[in-house]
C-alpha cells in the first residue's frame, strides 16, 4: 500500500444500521454491500454477528458474496462474540474482526466498573484470541475522544503487541474540535512503540457536525484509514459521510492523499442507500443533497452562465450527478420540482407551483419516480403550456 | 462589546432562502424574523432589497418589526442598489448596509471583465456610500476563499478606510480546508491596517461540508461574526448551521467564545424554519434532526442507561428536545414512528412496524402533527396491546 492511500473503511451495514427503527433485512444488506464492493470501498463492517442470529446470517452471506473489498465483523472483548464473528466471516476472501473496549475513564468507570489495568489486560487479550482465527484484526479504543492521551497509547502499544493491524480511535460521542482530535493522531504516531506495524483509523460521530473535518485532520495527522457511511447516516447524528471526505482528498490535491473510490458511483448509492433505509437526504445535504449542485439566485445563475468554475468547484458529473440522475417522488419537495420543471422548460411563478406540487403529488403517489415525461403530464392539467423547447 | 462575544449573523431570510422554488412571502419572513430576534441573533440579514418588490417590502416590513437585532440589507457595489438598500432599511432601529464586490482573479476577469485597481476602487466608493445612509456598514469580497491574500488585505483596508464596521469574508463556494480558512482570517487579522476599527465575519458554505469547521477556525483566529442560517438552509449545499456553530462554542468553553443566543429555542426555531420553506431536515442532522438524541444500539442503551453521560455530551433540554417537542408529521420516517413508539410503551418488530406505519400515514395525511394519543389510536387498529404502563 503506497503512503498517500487513505482506506475507505463503510460501515453503512454496521453503525449506519444503528438508526431506530432503521433495520436492514438480509437481502437489502447483500444488494446494498454489492454496491460498495463497486463503489471501490476498502472494507465493508458488515455487522455485529452476535447481536442476532439476523446480523449473522448476514456477516455470512455479504462474506460469501463480496469480491474484492475485506469483509470485516464487529465484537465486544468478549471471547464469545469473536468465535461467533470468526465463525461468520469464514467464507470471506479477506477476513477482518474488529474488536474492542472503552478506554475513557467514563467507560471504565460506570460502563465495566473496572480499572485502567484491567481493561489494558481485556484489549491485549481479545487482539490476541482474534488473531487465532483471523490474520487482520482491528482494535477500537471506545472514547478515545475523552480517552487520556498517554494512556491510550499504552492501550493501543498492548493492542499493537497482540498483533492488531489497525487502531480505529473512535470520538464516540462527536464531541472533538478538529485541532484535538488531528493532535491525539499526531500524539499517537509519535509515542505508540510499533506503530509501523499498524494503521491508525479515524472513527468520528457528527453531534456537533464536525465528523467531516475531524476525519480529515486525522489523515493529515497520519491516520490512514477513515470510518464512515453513505449519506453519513448513523446513530444519533451519524458517522462521518463517506461522500464528503472522499471529495475533499479528491478535490484538494495538495493534500497528497488519495482513495480507490469511483466517486461517479456516489449519486446513485446514496440514492439506494436512502431509498433502502428509508432515511431521506435533505436537500441541502453537501454532494449528495438533491440541492447540491442546484443555482438559484440571480447573481449565481449569471457568473454560472458567464464561466462555469465562478461558483463550481466540481462537476456534478464527478459525483455521478447527470440532468437525469435528479429524480423526483413523493418525498421530494418544492424546491426540486421546480428546479427540475425549470430544466425542462417551465419557469413556475410561486403560484403556480402551489398547483403544480399539489397535481404533482398525486403523480408521485401513483409512480414511484416522476421524469420528465410525468411533468409534461402534470404541466397539462393545471394547463400551463408547453415550452417552445424542452 | 466584549473580546470573546461572537455576534451571530443569521441570513436564513436572505442567502438561506435563495433555494430553488423556496420562496417565502412577507408574512412568513415576519414571523421567522421575530423568532429569530427573540432566539437572540445579533444581526438578521432581511433580504436583497433590490432584487425585486416584494424583497423590499419584506425588508422594510422587518426593519419596522425588529426589537433587538440590527436588521441587514444586501446590496452589489451599485449606487442604485445601495439608495434602495438605505430606503428599505429607513424605519430599522439599527440598520446595516451589507454592500460587496468579487475578489478573486476568476470573479474579477470572468463576471467583471475588469482588474484588481478597478475592483479595490469600487469596494471603496461603495463603502463610502452606503456610509452617507447609514453608520452601519458590512462589507463582503465575494469569493475570498479563493482571492490571494495580500490584494485581499488591500481591498479590506481600503474598505475600512472607506468606514466599513465588518468585513465579511466569504468561503462562496465552500472549498476552504479549516486550516486554510483559519489562515486566512489570521492574516488579515495580523496584516490589514486598522483592523482594530472592524471586525471579521466568517461566511463559508457547505459544499464539501465543512462550512461548520471553517467557521470555528475563523473565530478561533480572531474573527468575532459568523454567518449562518437555521438547519443550514441555502444555496446549493448550503450555509453554515447556526445550531451547530452555536452548541459547539458552547459545549467547548476552553475555546473562550460566547453567543448571545438561547439555545432552548433551536429546536423549535429549527421546525418552524423547516415548515415554513418546506425543506426537511434530515433525520441525523447534527443537533436538530430527530434522531439527534436518539439512542438504539443495545450497547449505547446500556451504556446511557447506567450513565447518561457515557454517551451524551450534551443535554437534549439545553437545545429544547424535550419528549414532547418531537412531533411525527406525515414526512416523518418508519425510525422516527419506531422511536416515538417505543418511548410510549410499543417496541415493534420490523413486520409489525410496516403495518403501523401504513395506517400512521393515513392519520398523519388527515392531521398536521402525530401526539402520543394518536399513537394509541394507531396501534388499535393494527390491533397491537396497550403496553402496561405508558
Amino acid at each position: 500500500m503506497s503512503d498517500n492511500k487513505v482506506q475507505i473503511f463503510d460501515t453503512t451495514l454496521r453503525d449506519g444500521e444503528q438508526v431506530p427503527g432503521c433495520k436492514l433485512d438480509t437481502n437489502q444488506k447483500l444488494i446494498i454491500a454489492e454496491r460498495l464492493d463497486l463503489l471501490g470501498v476498502d472494507v465493508i463492517e458488515a455487522g455485529f454477528p452476535i447481536s442476532s442470529p439476523g446480523d449473522f446470517i448476514s456477516v455470512e452471506e455479504i462474506s460469501k458474496l463480496v469480491k474484492n473489498a475485506t469483509v470485516c465483523g464487529l465484537t465486544r472483548a468478549v471471547k464469545k462474540d469473536i468465535e461467533v464473528a470468526a465463525q461468520a466471516l469464514r467464507y470471506a476472501v479477506k477476513p477482518r474482526i474488529h474488536t474492542g473496549i472503552g478506554t475513557s475513564d467514563s467507560h471504565i468507570l460506570h460502563k465495566f466498573k473496572s480499572n485502567r489495568e484491567e481493561i489494558l489486560k481485556r484489549a491485549y487479550d481479545a487482539v490476541a484470541y482474534a488473531k487465532t482465527f483471523v490474520e487482520d484484526v482491528e482494535f477500537y479504543a471506545e472514547d478515545a475522544g475523552r480517552t487520556d492521551n498517554e494512556y491510550l497509547a499504552r492501550v493501543c502499544e498492548a493492542a499493537i503487541k497482540a498483533g492488531a493491524t489497525v487502531l480505529n480511535i473512535p470520538d464516540t460521542t462527536g464531541y472533538c474540535l478538529p485541532e484535538e482530535y488531528g493532535a491525539k493522531i499526531k500524539y499517537l504516531k509519535e509515542n505508540v512503540k510499533g506503530i509501523e506495524r499498524a494503521i491508525l483509523s479515524c472513527h468520528c460521530h457528527n453531534d456537533l457536525g464536525l465528523a467531516t473535518a475531524n476525519s480529515i485532520a486525522g489523515v493529515v495527522n497520519g491516520a490512514r484509514q477513515i470510518e464512515c457511511t453513505i449519506n453519513g447516516i448513523g446513530e444519533r447524528a451519524g458517522n462521518t459521510s463517506l461522500e464528503e471526505v472522499v471529495m475533499i482528498l479528491r478535490q484538494h490535491p495538495t493534500l497528497g492523499l488519495a482513495t480507490s473510490i469511483n466517486s461517479r458511483l456516489l449519486y446513485d448509492t446514496s440514492r439506494m442507500v436512502s431509498e433502502k433505509m428509508g432515511m431521506p437526504v435533505q436537500p441541502n445535504k453537501a454532494i449528495v443533497g438533491s440541492n447540491a449542485f442546484a443555482h438559484s439566485s440571480g447573481i449565481h445563475q449569471d457568473g454560472v452562465i458567464k464561466n462555469r468554475e465562478t461558483y463550481e468547484i466540481m462537476d456534478p458529473e464527478e459525483v455521478g450527478v447527470t440532468e437525469s440522475a435528479i429524480v423526483l417522488t413523493a418525498r421530494s419537495g418544492r424546491a426540486a420540482l421546480a428546479y427540475r420543471s425549470k430544466k425542462v422548460g417551465y419557469e413556475l411563478t410561486k403560484l403556480q407551483l402551489d398547483d403544480v406540487y399539489d397535481v404533482f403529488l398525486t403523480f408521485a403517489d401513483k409512480k414511484k419516480e416522476i421524469i420528465d415525461n410525468d411533468i409534461h403530464e402534470i404541466m397539462k392539467v393545471v394547463k400551463i403550456e408547453a415550452p417552445v423547447e424542452a
